[in-house]
């Protein structure tokens, strides 16, 4: 079909210049100089101005309207579904605007960057400012439904509004914060350990340790690499080249450890895409609640369980060999350990779509016009402390912490709790086809995990909406019970709570 | 003038197509894992494509000749001349020659390097018969002249033809053969150092010794990197962010030294470029020539001194204790050995030539009809045993060492020599100016230099062609009389040759 192949082919641009987006993304993280901001900035908004051009030729809308007609098969069909969400939303922003905006994200990163280094809101302010009014205008242009938070929840997970996140959050908040308690009175009497000052684990050691670890999961480092970079991320690229980063603390060999686990888990979901589809919908990651749920999967239900650490015991002992002599259940409670920080990214498993739901309540005020960037300190300040009954002392530890707002990623958030979700979904279901995933985790061989994983959920990239992908995999449609279950499960026997 | 701003909004979409290219092409060299190679082709052929059909659009061909009746300033006036030549060039190739002949290279890259490792011209030859046979087509598209190699050449450096390298390189090797000839003779009397074997070199020593070097050279790291790479190479990429590579070998820290005074040169000659003129010809190097004189020009001329080795002789004293209690002079002669070696990369500035010579001598035989592939080793090694009276052992020492026919660069070569030509008249016109350089570079201070190639070379960017540029940086054409003069004073007085 003609029609099929030049639309493809229109496609395939739109995504290789995405593609090279995301290359000199992570190239700025990971290497670039810092007098290169000011032009890698001017790059990028060019580089969006163009895809913005051509996905809203006029070509493209003739095209689908033609496709939407025709009887397609099911990856045919499902490239011009995305493709069409897509285009329906760029032919309502003019390019001026996609460039503006783009210019504006590379900008407030760098100010961002330094505000938080010093803690300093005011530094920041302008920019988010500026970053909250573009989003404002991009909202009012795409065309307010009722709730115009809607219109960026929209854009990070299809199909989930407020009517959706409100409910599921007070359910979860509901049993979530009875649970923080007991283990806050239970923790007085248990006797948790805590990692001792005075040792010191090696960078080296560590990035050695990960590797091995990265490579028992399934990542395939010739067709990948792992470097540093501030803030861990991955990056799909293109096939043959998915690249992760983590960080490094020799004071703390956890952080770099499960940094990895989770930048792998999402590594992994980019190595396992059909790449006879590359560059188009069909290639690509369906929705970023489903990204999470890989990340979240590896980092958590199979890398902060006793059975992980039994396999991984004799390479940590060697990688370092001055750490205490520790074995498998302590190495695992000291991974495990449920505490008010204030950090949404060190959170554990209880506190953590906590910390998401604040983000969340804020963004929502924010953009339904109940909270002006002025207060919004004072907001996050004094939502911390009725929820963890613990003073902010400082923005760098609040409202500050997080690059998102920087990059104008407004909505983003709540995926984060919905890749916890059906992440504990997955494992229900992957241990009822499986049998007990501990003796499996237990016996260092983790493949046919992944092999699990990849018909179900990697190699079917957006075929389908996020939600039906769950309920293919898994026989169910999303629910938190899963979650609810599991979290009050694991942290019930860790703390003894009966 | 609106069309004059047109004209400029697509030079300047067609030169971040190239720097695109550019900062991919460096990623692939230093960074990209083994399996990204093929949808790096593609992505390369993909990108290749695209800037062939903007810099073909028939508005760019409209625009360039609506602007030639123009009048323009000299600034303006450049860049439509440039764009002009490489506008009459592309229309004359198809899209789909251009994107074959891109993704080609790429394969032929991949094949060469493992031919080389293993020193079998027999697994390379498919490739470069491809690429040959290519070219070939190329020159016939491009229309042939009366030579077909000279337009390879023009491509590299403009103007330049085998009627002028001709006679240019039988001048040369006039003088340098005998010259050659009497270091030989004299190296039997004179004692000359070599590097003792059982001294190691760490890489991170090396590392500290040659950013030190570069830094004071005036490359500014804050607005680059030095990574490490098979093949040391520079790359400008953009505004902010130069980038260039060098290699270590632990026994020998002149490899290293050498290859980053070599790409620092490059490297300072691209963060020099006005900025203000960027993505446009006016903002880009004018030539291969031209450059390849910056990179000789400290590597040899400032570098391989007595005076440059008492600067930096604390330098490499602290980074390297373990070496032998060598003086300025010892070092100075280390780095200067004139050897009949089979490598032009690790050849002396008497021998460079000559190696350069040989290709070009393969080369035009190559695309003017003497030469068949099938006898190009045999062609290079009896080439090879007549001029410098030794036997290539195998390929790898041979026709497989140079990275360029791999890429199908085909007449760049020669600009190799240019580049040292220029150098030696650049030098000659500094000094005349700035007073005893070998003074200058003793002092340590070594940014008069640099001040003074920024706005005869740097800042020139392509105003006007090469050979104007070198004219009126020194008063005179460019002319092979100040090398000779240079090379015969300082190896007569390194050999005592009378």
């Amino acid at each position: 079909m003609e029609a099929y192949d030049e639309f493809i082919q229109r496609v395939q641009d739109i995504h290789r210049l995405g593609a090279l987006q995301g290359h000199l993304g992570w190239d700025q993280e990971v290497l670039m100089p810092s007098k290169g901001a000011s032009s890698r900035g001017e790059m990028m908004a060019w580089l969006a101005g163009k895809r913005h051009e051509q996905l809203t030729d006029d070509r493209m809308g003739e095209l689908l309207q033609f496709l939407e007609e025709m009887d397609l098969s099911p990856d045919q069909a499902a490239n011009v579904r995305e493709m069409r969400r897509a285009y329906n939303q760029a032919v309502r922003l003019p390019k001026s605007f996609v460039e503006s905006f783009a210019q504006a994200r590379s900008e407030a990163l760098v100010s961002w960057q330094s505000a938080r280094e010093a803690s300093d809101f005011e530094a920041f302010k302008p920019s988010l400012k500026h970053l909250v009014s573009m989003t404002k205008e991009k909202i009012e242009l795409l065309g307010i439904t009722s709730t115009p938070y809607d219109v960026l929840l929209d854009e990070y997970e299809v199909g989930m509004k407020v009517e959706d996140y409100d409910p599921l959050f007070a359910g979860l908040r509901d049993r979530l914060v009875p649970l923080l308690h007991a283990i806050t009175q239970a923790q007085v009497a248990t006797e948790m350990p805590t990692l001792p000052s005075e040792i010191s684990f090696p960078v080296e050691a560590q990035k050695v340790f990960c590797e091995e670890v990265a490579k028992n999961m399934g990542f395939d480092f010739s067709a990948g690499r792992m470097d540093a970079s501030t803030h861990p991320f991955s990056a799909g690229l293109w096939p043959g080249d998915t690249r992760f980063t983590t960080r490094f603390d020799e004071k703390d060999p956890f952080s770099c450890l499960y940094a990895v686990m989770h930048e792998t888990g999402h590594a992994l979901y980019e190595q396992g895409l059909d790449h006879n589809h590359r560059f188009t919908p069909r290639g690509a990651a369906v929705s970023l609640g489903v990204h999470e749920s890989q990340s979240r999967f590896w980092e958590n239900q199979v890398g902060r369980t006793p059975a992980f650490w039994k396999v991984v015991l004799p390479w940590f002992r060697s990688s370092f060999p001055d750490a205490p002599d520790w074995d498998e259940h302590t190495l695992n409670r000291l991974a495990n350990r449920v505490e008010k920080g204030f950090i949404r990214v060190e959170a554990d498993e209880v506190t953590y779509n906590l910390h998401v739901m604040l983000r969340y309540e804020i963004e929502k005020r924010l953009f339904n016009g109940d909270l002006e960037v002025d207060d919004l300190p004072k907001a996050w300040n004094s939502m911390f402390k009725s929820w963890f009954d613990v003073d902010v002392p400082e923005d760098r530890l609040g409202c500050l912490q997080d690059i998102h707002w920087s990059m104008g990623a407004f909505g983003y958030f709540p995926t984060y709790t919905l890749g916890n979700l059906y992440a504990a979904q997955l494992l229900e279901a992957m241990a009822a086809d499986l049998g007990d995933l501990d003796a499996l985790v237990g016996s260092g061989d983790w493949k046919p995990m992944l092999d699990w994983l990849r018909p179900r959920i990697h190699e079917r990239g957006s075929q389908v909406s996020p939600a039906q992908l769950i309920e293919d995999a898994t026989g169910s449609p999303p629910s938190p019970e899963p979650f609810l279950r599991y979290v009050e499960r694991k942290y019930g026997a860790l703390y003894q709570l009966d």
